[in-house]
């Protein structure tokens, strides 16, 4: 897949420069640190909530910077983890006072930076509380480093961003984020890799009627090599893994289908219905939805599911008013 | 490019159940018809608005019907017009009395049974008004049919949506819709073609460095084959196209950069940085932007710009609020 480039090691920077541009109402960049910040930070008296990881999976983190979700992204090479110093440098540009949430998807070196960068900024007198996102039942359990953070960042960076917003304590936010951790889980399928601006060809190869299952977002092989199946074949596997693993709590959820970047709405429209029905046959009810490109691997086609188990605070806590370039009610 | 599919013939409709159910805040589904209808449609009073074409463009159409929008969308077939039966029924779904104004996308099917739809519901007793939407500046000019109906279409529903929403006439809400067509245009380019469902294989092929310049949003090859160059190059190429017909008024414009379905945000905002840059050096104020997928031509990779020479009045229609699944302000 040929991409829109210039120099490869300037995309980065002059892509959040453009989205700075776009998006003034709601950011500015901090260019030096490669920064996406809420416009109006810090916030006196609100805890900041700061996340962040490697560049290729836009809107994911910049999308979600704005009233009621993060007040900083931090952005690293596509694909790589920002740095210590980065996070650092986000934390001072949003703490008021109140203390500082970092929510980190789980990849060894988002975890290692973003933990040191907590340690260090806590020497330097701030208030920092970490959460690690880890919904990917693909890589779940096992002798790896546990599940893989993926699509349900979103969900905690929207809850945790409205409670926040309400000026509850960091104690409080942290638990709020935690909470939706464990009750959210995703799935994911790719039926072609993605390319990367540095290795211009496929992550992996598959035959025209392979898709590769349990996939991650960073070009990285899945847990398995299975036959493309029609769309109800699909969706009945993807939840099937999805609901195998620890019991989720059936009654309320918000279902996010999300596109990894290459699949059209049409598409993702057509898995969201299968999947509803679904649901619903077995005793879920979608009390929300969202369909679209939020948590994307570059060009990737394919499609993830994620799912949340609500109560009424965190189905509350969704609903808040929003505004980002991404959501926005 | 692999598909998530059932059988491609009921594609448009279970995706339309699937965006009729993810969207009931906003919109629900006349699946006889295949229309995506506003919700509280008919508005009483309110001049209704309703668009449509071939589905695969995703999320136009259906992805703006709500308040201060569109009444109703009309899908076709997968890059197929829809009937002249259907576009009768989407006027019978939403007009108040207040009368209908149908925006339509110039291609030849489209207007032939969008017209003899409101010849037909005229002689019924409707109030009908069209606006055809001829922005793409890659096919203006020439012994052709006119400029084809690209991304401009997103600027029509939006200002005329407004204009409607606060109750004017039909003769003024037709007057503000031509007057955005008048004063928009539009450039598109394709780095890899799309595939469509029935053919499964894509539409053109292009050589690992060639671009399709000036391209459509149907699979159709553009006007001519050039060479892959940098971001700065394809900018600077698609602005001297567009900006070199009819002279555009400097001053303040509405930028979009639409994504066309496969290519990654990263690139759209990168791409959105080099044309904000360029348009400025030639003295033109970027007042608002858009970026992102709005017209899509399924997964097809590349992108188009298009600008709207703004004036005070239609800046402050397009700031009006809107409530759709795809705007939302």
């Amino acid at each position: 897949m040929k991409k829109i480039l210039g120099d490869p090691e300037t995309l980065v920077d002059q892509s959040l420069a453009g989205f700075a541009r776009a998006h003034a109402v709601h950011v500015r960049a901090d260019t030096a640190n490669r920064l996406c910040v809420r416009r109006e930070a810090p916030v006196a008296g609100k805890v900041a909530l700061i996340s962040g990881g490697g560049s290729g999976h836009e809107p994911l983190h910049a999308g979600f910077v704005g009233a009621g979700m993060l007040d900083a992204a931090v952005l690293g090479d596509v694909f790589a983890s920002p740095t210590t110093d980065q996070v650092i440098a986000a934390i001072n540009a949003t703490d008021s006072g109140a203390g500082v949430l970092l929510i980190i998807k789980n990849y060894t070196g988002d975890v290692i930076n973003f933990r040191s960068a907590a340690g260090e900024a806590g020497e330097e007198g701030h208030e920092v509380q970490f959460v690690v996102v880890d919904d990917d039942v693909a890589t779940r359990g096992g002798a790896g480093t546990g599940g893989r953070g993926t699509a349900a960042t979103v969900f905690v960076e929207k809850i945790a961003g409205a409670i926040a917003e309400r000026g509850a304590p960091l104690a409080e936010v942290a638990a709020v984020a935690r909470a939706v951790v464990e009750r959210s889980r995703s799935i994911g399928i790719a039926l072609e890799a993605c390319t990367t601006p540095m290795a211009g060809r496929p992550t992996f190869e598959l035959g025209p009627d392979e898709i590769e299952f349990g996939v991650g977002i960073h070009g990285e092989a899945g847990i398995e090599r299975r036959p493309h199946g029609d769309v109800s074949a699909l969706a009945e596997q993807m939840l099937t893994t999805l609901l195998e693993g620890e019991p989720l709590a059936s009654g309320p959820v918000i279902v996010l289908v999300n596109g990894f970047g290459a699949t059209p709405a049409i598409e993702l429209y057509l898995l969201f219905d299968e999947v509803a029905r679904l649901l619903e046959a077995r005793g879920f009810e979608i009390a929300r939805s969202l369909v679209g490109d939020f948590v994307t691997s570059l060009d990737m086609a394919g499609a993830s599911i994620t799912l949340l188990a609500l109560d009424e605070e965190l189905l509350e806590l969704w609903d808040a008013p929003v505004a980002t370039a991404t959501l926005n009610w």
